[in-house]
This record gives C-alpha cells, structure tokens and sequence, in this order.
C-alpha cells in the first residue's frame, strides 16, 4: 500500500505513522515526492484496517501498488532516482559511461585501459575480479589481486569501479574495494545474493537474466531494496531466443519499458549483448537513443591476447569514437556526456 | 560462384560469359561495382569446370560466395543498394520515412492522414487493404476499394504507396495501385507469393518472420531476387521472443548485422514491433542509431476508433516531432531526412 | 455464440433456426451432441438480440463461446471429431499412422517405402511434390509427376495419401491424388491458402507454426473451418527455442493442451521436430503417451541417397520396431495401432 | 584427455600414472568401464606432452574428449552412472520415483503427504524448506524447521528425502537431513553453490535452468564433479518459450540428447514443467516413454490450500493411478518401477 502523507506533515507525525504501520508486521520505506512524504507499506497487510489508517492525523491518502514490484514502481516514487558515485549521478541528465576490461587480466593491462576509457570521458571503470564461467576450466578471474590492482587503477585515473560479486558470503569483500556491486546475468534471482547485496552501503548494478523477464527483473531489484538498499542501477544485456547470430539478443525494447514502470536508472551492456565489436557502436548509439541512463562497455588495447571476451572489445580509438556520437544523440534527448 | 571480369571488358563479351555460363545450367546475375563487371552463377555448378572458366577471355578471377544468400550478399555486390521510389532514393544518405494507418478505413480517413504524414516529412504512405488477420472473424480490410483510395490519397499529397499482397494471385492488381508491394511477416516464408513479386516490376519491402533468424530472411530475400526482380528493402518488425510486456520484441540487433551481411536497404517497422504507443518513438530513433535506412510507422488522427493497431498508432503531432528528432539523430551518422 | 436447441426439434425447425440467424448476417455451423442440436453463430453478432433468441421456439439455451476459436472449441461441440481417411478413422481409437519419404523422388523409392510402410502397420503414405525449400537452389519437387507416382504406390499397398499443398491454386490439383491436404508450418498463417483447402472436400492436416502461439494455430484450424472444410487435422512439429542441438523443440506439451480446449484430432511429427533419426523413436513413443492421436514420421530405405531430410528418416526396420512400441504404450491408454 | 590403461594394469601402476599427470598440473578423474581403467586429464594440458604420455608403461591409449563437458560425457564413461539413494537405484532399470508436497507447510501436511506417495510406489520424498520466490512477500519456507518435519515424515515411511540448497553457505545443513541436494533451475550457474555441493557427499538433483541450452546444463554438472561430487542427478523442468498457455515448456527432447551424451541419470519434473495438474499425468508418461530414468511430481492431500503451486499438485489418487499407467510403459522399455 502507499500512505500518502498531507503536505506540511512533520517529521514527528510521519515517523510516527510510519511506527504504527511496522507495528502492524508491515515493512515501510518512505520517499519524499515533490514535498509530500509518501510512505510504501509492503508484507502482509492483510491483519491491517486501511479505512482507519486513512483516518490517521497526517494521512492524505491511501493507494493500492497495482503492480507485484512494489518499492520499484513508480506509483510508489514518481521521480527518477539518482544514485552518486564518484564523479557520476546515475540517472540523472548525464549519461554514465562505465568501461573497461572483461577481466582483470595484470597491473600494466589495467593501467593503460583506465588511462584510455577516463580520456575517452568514462567515469566509471569495469573489471572482473571473479568471473563466472561456463566451464570449470576456464580462467577464473585473479580474485581479490584483481579487486586491488583495479581499485589503483581507477583511482590514479579518477574513476570509480564497479565489478562484479558472485557469492554472498564475498559482498564484504567486493565492497571494499568497489563503488559498485555487479551481480551478473545468471545470479539475477539468486536470492541469497540478493540478500547480501541488499544489506550493503554500495550501489548495486543488477543485470539482466537471460530468460528474464522485465517484470521479473524488477522483482529482483525489489528484493534488494527490501533488504534495504535503494540504490539499484538496472542493466540490461540481452536475452536468450532463437537467433544465432548474436551472442544474445540486446533487447532495447526493455528501456522504455522500464523508464514508464520504475524510478530506478537503466544502462545497457552492448558488448555481453551482442558478443560482436562491430556491433557494440551501433547498438551503444541505440540504446541512449531510446534513453537509456548510461553504457557499460567492454574496452581492452589487446583484444586478441584477452583471457576473455577479446572479440566483443572495443579498442580504445574506438570507445573514444563512440563516446563523441553518443554525445550528439544525447542532446537531442535533453542529456549530456 | 561470383565471376569477376576484367576492368574494361567490353559488352559483347560480358554479354557471351554470362551467356556460356548460362548454358551450363547456371542463372547468371550481373552487378557493376567500381567499373567492374561482376556475375553472380547460382544453381547447379557442379558440372562446370571452374578452372576452365578462369581461363577465359575477360575472366579476372572466379570466387566462391560462401554464404547462402548469393545475390543478397556483400560477396557479390560490394555497395549499397538503392532503390527509388517516388520522391525516396531507399537505401541512399536519405532515409525512407513511411508512415500512414493500419488499415485503409475509408476516403476521410486516409486523405486526413496522408496530409498529416506528409507534412511532418514522409515520402511514401503505408495503408493496408488486405489484411492479415488472426481470427477470421475481424475486418480483412477493403479490398481494391482501399488501394485506389489509398492511390488517390497518396497522390493528392505527392507520396508513394506501399500496401500489403497475400495472395499470389493478386500481385497484378495490388501492383497496379502501389509502388512497393508488401510481403508481410506471416508469408515470409510463402514461397508461391515470393516467387511471384520476384516476377514484379515494382519493389519488394520484405518482413521480417516471427521466427526467422537473419540468415533465413536473406534467403528469402533471395527467392524473390533469383526470380528476377532485385529491388527487394528488408524490414525488421520485431520477433516472438518469451517476453510478455510488448507484442513483440524489435530486434535492433539484425540492422548492424544486415548491414554487413548485404546491400539491400533495411527500414524498421517499430509500430508492429513493439505495439505500444508510448514505445514507438524511443525504438524509431534507437533504430536510426543503429544504421536503419528508414522507418515505417503507423500513423492515425484518431486511433480510438481505428478499426485494427490503434494502441501503437502516433498522433499526427507525435510524428511530427518524432521526425525532427530523426533529423538531428541521422546528422551523426552522415544521413538527413 | 452458441444456440442449444431443445432435445427433439425437428429438422425444419432447426433449420429454420439457422435461417434467421444467418439472416442476421452471422454465419451459422451446427453439430450434433448426444441427442441434441448444437448451433455455433459467428461473425459480428451485435445487432443481433440474443434475449429474443433464447425465446424463439425450439431454442434451448443461447450461451457465449468464451474462447476466440468458436468451432474449434469443446464448447461449439464436445465430443472428438473423427475424421474417415481409407482404413484410418483419425481422432477415434485407433492411432492414425503415416508414413513415407519426405519427398517423392522417383517410382522405385516411393513403390519401396510404400510396402515397408505398410507392412509394419501404416494406413496413410506420406511424401511432398511440391516441398517449402529455404534456398531457392535447393531441390523443389517432382511436383504433378511426384503425386502420380504418390498415388500410384499408396494405391498398390492400400495405403492412403497426405501430401503438401503450398499455393491456393495449386489447391484442387492436389486435392486430385490426395486424400489430406498438407498445410506446412511456414504456411500456417497464409490466410489465402487457408481459405482455398477451406473450400475444398478433402481433410486438411494443419501444421504448427515454428512461433505459433496454440491459440494462433486453433485460430488457423478456426480459419479453415469458417470456410466450410470442418475436417481438420492438427499436427505438431516442433517450434522455435534458443536451443540449437535439435533442429526444433518438439513441443508435447501441446498434445494435452490441444486435447483440452478442442475436439480436433491432433498428431506429432517427430522427425521435423527433432531432425535427429536417433530421436525420432522415443519422442514417438512419448507422443503417443501424451496423448497424440498419431503419428507423421519419414521413412526412407536409402536416407543417406535422399534428396532431402535424409538424416531424420527412419529406416523401414527401425519403423517397424516402433510400431510394435507403440501398440504396447497404446493399450495402456486404451487405445490401438 | 581420455587415457585408456591396458587391462590388467595393477592398482600401484595406475596410481602412478594418475601422479605424474596431476603432477603436470591436470586434475585427474578415473571410472572402470569393462574392466579398464579410465583416466579423465582435464584442465590446461597444454604443457603436457602427450605422445610421451601415450609411451608410458600400462597406458593403451590417449585419446581427446571432444566435447567440453569432459568427466559429463559418455566418452569419458560409456556405462550408465547409478546413484543409490535409500531403497532406489537411480540411473538403474528401476525408475525413480521422486513425490511430495512443493513447499514443507507443518507436521500433519508432510506425514500425510509421505504416507500417501509411498502407499503409491515411491522411494524419495520431495519438499521445499528453504524456496526460491521471484517475490520477495511470499512465503520463504520454513527453513531448518521444514527440514526437520521432513526427514521425520521420510524416515516414518521408509523414503529417502530431496531438498533445495539456495546459499552456499546452507549445503552442509541442507546435507544433515536430506538425501539429495537439489540445485533449482535459478541457480543452475550459480557456481559459488554449484562449488559447495561439489565438495558434498550427498547425490545433487541439478534442474536445467530455464534458459539453459542442454550443453550447458552438462557444463553445470561438469561444474560440479570437478569439483569431486561424481553423483549428479539431471532433472529436466521445463524451459522458457514464447508458448504462454504453460507456465514452461517441458523439453522431453532432452531426454533422448542427454542420454546420447552423457552417462548421468535424467529423470523429469512434469509438474513445474507445465504448472497444470491436468498435465502433469500425460506429461509424466510421455517423459518415461522417452527414456527418463524418473519423476518427480508435487503431491498435495489439499492443493486449495497449499502455501505454493497448489494448482500444479496431483492429489494422492491421481498419482497412484499415473504410477499404474507408468509401470506399463516401463516395461516396452525393459525398466520397472
């Protein structure tokens, strides 16, 4: 349910209310809305008299959440959430621009791609510490050497990270080193993960799953706000049908959909999407044609030596290219780089 | 087998190549391309003894076309394809702007559109007289009656037509009022009908399958061209894919793709694609992004009482300002309206 | 909607029921179910009165159909639809069994196939004369010269014939040499071919779309029916997924389904929806045991000579080892080979 | 690489061998198939010389696994893999037969529950205590206390028990009351979970993920014998299509593939596969004609009530008369219930 507070309402009254609903073996998580505080009741509400509660001093009104994801919709937040990290307000007029490796490969690899992606206007540095592979014998990623060796790489570069956690119990870990938790693709409804992430300070970068669909992405993101972290940024990243010839299929059709249902900020990962260089610009430009927040987009100066993903990265000329037509596009949409 | 002649090959004997390999059992195609005579042999090869035949006078090399789609691929003709109609050169720096209603309703009707889509910056006008339906019980669309009503519109406001053909049958007559003949989704894979628009003289626009990978739309397109005719224009219009929320999921992905596999125009059909109002206009300019050569639209002054696709049909006025954002969008890719 | 007519109404009252509905403008079907007289009214029904009817003599009760396919549902008529081809009566219970090449290729190879067919149990050949090809160099099909020879082998070892139909006119020379008329899956939605076996008097076998919905395929079913061809057989065939190590994904889960909302007989083709000969016997016996009113399967004595689908034909031995399977699996759900 | 020793090749001579490979940085895996050993060498070998390898004194022959999920694939063990589980053989001629309610709700409903699937013929007890929700408001289970009520339930009617492991952290509390540890279809490249059960020694049911193309999921499995569980159980659940009348698509293709390809027993859930109980029955047969080595169903005395997928659950009955209808077809293939 969302509690709608009278403009004006003071802080003791709303904190108030807002007791006697949890009181109630509700959940309550507030958002304040062009000056009116609205409160989103969530749980089972079934022991609850709405016609009272109505009745309170302080209560404007009372509105059912008509769709499943409740604390994500925008009936519950109308305006857009903007979520600070670094140098970047995701979600907001400025598109984030997040690049780097697949892999956290070595510290020279490191280096020389965070040099190129912040001269190219990146704010954000991606990098893969732990990596989830298909098979068992595929490199696994460098762990927590990888985490430090990106963490300096960013930071000599003024950039943020963001990388990925894949286990619940490595969240602390990940955190320390990250502004940003990745959960993947094939742990978008791992809920245990979920959990942990939701119990983290750090934004969390949910992606999408590869038969997910947009509704039950969302719900993944109402999960981690449940536990109590609202700062989730959406990825999508292509879904899985009949075609070949891509890696996956980038749904772009997800943006818009995703920006009339919920508040949080949406970015697109070209490089996962379609698994092909030559297709990453073109689809980039798309993406924040149909308005998407930002890009995340793989970028390596060796793309052939890679220990993954070498033939879906750009190299760094390229990004540089791109980054100066996505800048055109985003004007026309009211944005910026 | 892609024959290549030598630069400055005279006619007679371009002409007496093609002739010998015809007489061999092969179909023999031509296209020029830098000065260069190139003839594409597709069917039977198998008794023509190709070392023979690059020792002919004229013949600079003889080249396998690995790919599938013979005629439809860059193999065998290296640049753009581009076709006219009306006032549109499809597949030029110009991008093809189509729009106008689902179905031709009636002479108010399409007059009242045509005026509207012309004026915001369209060139050919779309309107459908039969119709395709799902159940046999919903309108199946005027017949004849439409097309001249549609003919009559589209002149009156200096646009092309483009309608839809279902029926092998009725190429002649649909033929007769339109200037590019429609083969829908559902009949990608008709080839009865695509036999008989490849023995058209006007130009193909071609949709996509529901279900068609990329390669199994080149070789339909190569049904039509192996019949004769090579005017054919691709037109992406979304897949069947397991998510729920949009009628279909565009598929933005196959531009950048056909672009490098082919030189056939290729336009985005995003009404059909998405269905949904709100949705049209995000995916339009993502698809001009990603290097479509067009769009068509559905476009209805009064789509509350639209007799088919009202819910994914803009307002006039949403066009108009859609096609000022294509303006801006198609500049940093090189291209104008 | 449905009009029920009381028990023992005469014919000329029920006639003279169908009579005013039609000049009504709805178009009216009947069927006969326990006794009682069972009239499906449909096409655009709303200047129609229905409180009126249910007072007209004769008239029982008026109730609507609640699904969109009318005279394919279990509504319009309740018990199954037994279709008399030759010796099989499919849809009763005995399994309708056919069986052959996937395309005729010359005397000796359908004389041949017919006899092993036969012998192991089929009571229907089946083998293309006009065959859907995705490349247009690939082998078409004998054409006229293929169904004579069709004929001539089903006629020499008492078998009946189902054979492809592809184009509208083509209709009543097909209808000629065969007893079903194939709709293909590429076809399922050329509403122009669907009109013609519509119109024709011989039973209709109407293949799964690769990205049909089985509401879409009833629909179609609904479409043949609208035109006065009440015997329609459906088969399935596999449709379309992301998984690639089948040619389809054979979808059994449409048997029951089927069974559920229509009283048409449905079979499966085991060897399109797998392509893999290996697969072709268990997903057979599985059919039958979900099931499946029969079975279409390819038979080929020399699949490694066929000129199409020769790796998913069965050899005569391997067909005949399923069958007797197939007879044991049957019984348990009282039915027979 | 596949290293075939000579028969009669003493234990002290294959210890040795199995040395001197992981001292080359391999893991090294060994199955007695006919009495030869078999060693399976995965991991990078690329230091390995192997035609010095194929000289060493007992080794007959070297041989490349040419499928990525190595120690998964029948090269590697021809023989079928049987997993014992209390009274049933799983992978054996005996089916297994897996029943029980989807979530534990209380004492009374498990004990009835146990009582009447094993009165029916089954061996494990299936029951969710800690479940899997896309909503994060829905009933969690009831955690340790599930697990309890459930193991108390088995052992009171002689069944062995499967439960669902969702957190890595949970496996070795999931492995003090249950038999199996399920790994659910949302979790099936969840590899941090997929590491913790491989270092069980409890069987694991893993479901293929709803996404998951049948390679992968042998990659998943892969994922969990390297790391030294060799008992693994594939449980088919359905997949994610475009078909919206079931809740998934039920591959039963994947019965026959998986056999070809691999060694480890696939038995088929038929109720998450379709979500229907009327399905439940014809789909279950269906998957025991294809060759699957089990079921497991969702069994409920009161599915109105029941706190998850109480549409989906046969009642007691209904499953007694299925076990009678799979005895029969288990005998066309030689296996027995």
């Amino acid at each position: 349910m969302l509690v709608l507070l009278k403009r004006g309402t003071g802080e003791p009254v709303a904190g108030d209310i807002a007791s006697r609903l949890r009181m109630s073996g509700l959940s309550v998580y507030r958002t304040d809305h062009e000056g009116q505080v609205r409160l989103g009741a969530v749980g089972d509400g079934a022991a609850v008299d709405w016609d009272t509660v109505r009745g309170w001093p302080g209560v404007e009104e009372v509105r059912k959440i008509a769709v499943p994801f409740k604390l994500v919709s925008r009936t519950f937040q109308p305006h857009d959430t903007v979520i600070s990290v670094g140098r970047c307000a995701i979600g907001s007029a400025q598109l984030a621009l997040m690049a780097g490796p697949c892999s956290v490969e070595g510290e020279e690899q490191v280096f020389t791609i965070a040099e190129a992606v912040a001269r190219a206007g990146a704010t954000v540095m991606r990098g893969g510490a732990y990596k989830p592979r298909t098979s068992p014998y595929s490199f696994q990623g460098l762990g927590e050497e990888g985490l430090k060796l990106l963490r300096r790489a960013a930071d000599a570069h003024g950039l943020a990270v963001v990388s990925e956690v894949m286990d619940p119990q490595l969240v602390p870990l990940v955190a320390r080193y990250a502004d940003i938790l990745q959960v993947g693709a094939r742990n978008m409804q791992n809920f245990s993960l979920l959990r942990e992430v939701g119990r983290a300070t750090k934004p969390v970068l949910l992606k999408r799953g590869l038969a997910a669909t947009i509704e039950e992405w969302l719900m993944s993101a109402e999960h981690v706000i449940s536990h109590g972290n609202a700062q989730v940024i959406l990825c999508e990243r292509g879904i899985r049908t009949f075609e070949t010839y891509t890696r996956n299929t980038l749904d772009l059709n997800a943006i818009p959909v995703v920006k009339e249902l919920s508040h949080l900020p949406v970015i697109v990962d070209p490089s996962h999407g379609t698994g092909i260089r030559g297709m990453v610009a073109p689809m980039a430009r798309a993406a924040i044609a149909a308005g998407a927040d930002g890009l995340i987009i793989e970028v390596h100066h060796d793309p052939d030596h890679a220990l993954s993903d070498g033939p879906q990265s750009l190299y760094p000329a390229q990004y540089h290219e791109l980054v100066g037509q996505i800048r055109t596009i985003a004007e026309v949409l009211g944005r910026r780089v």
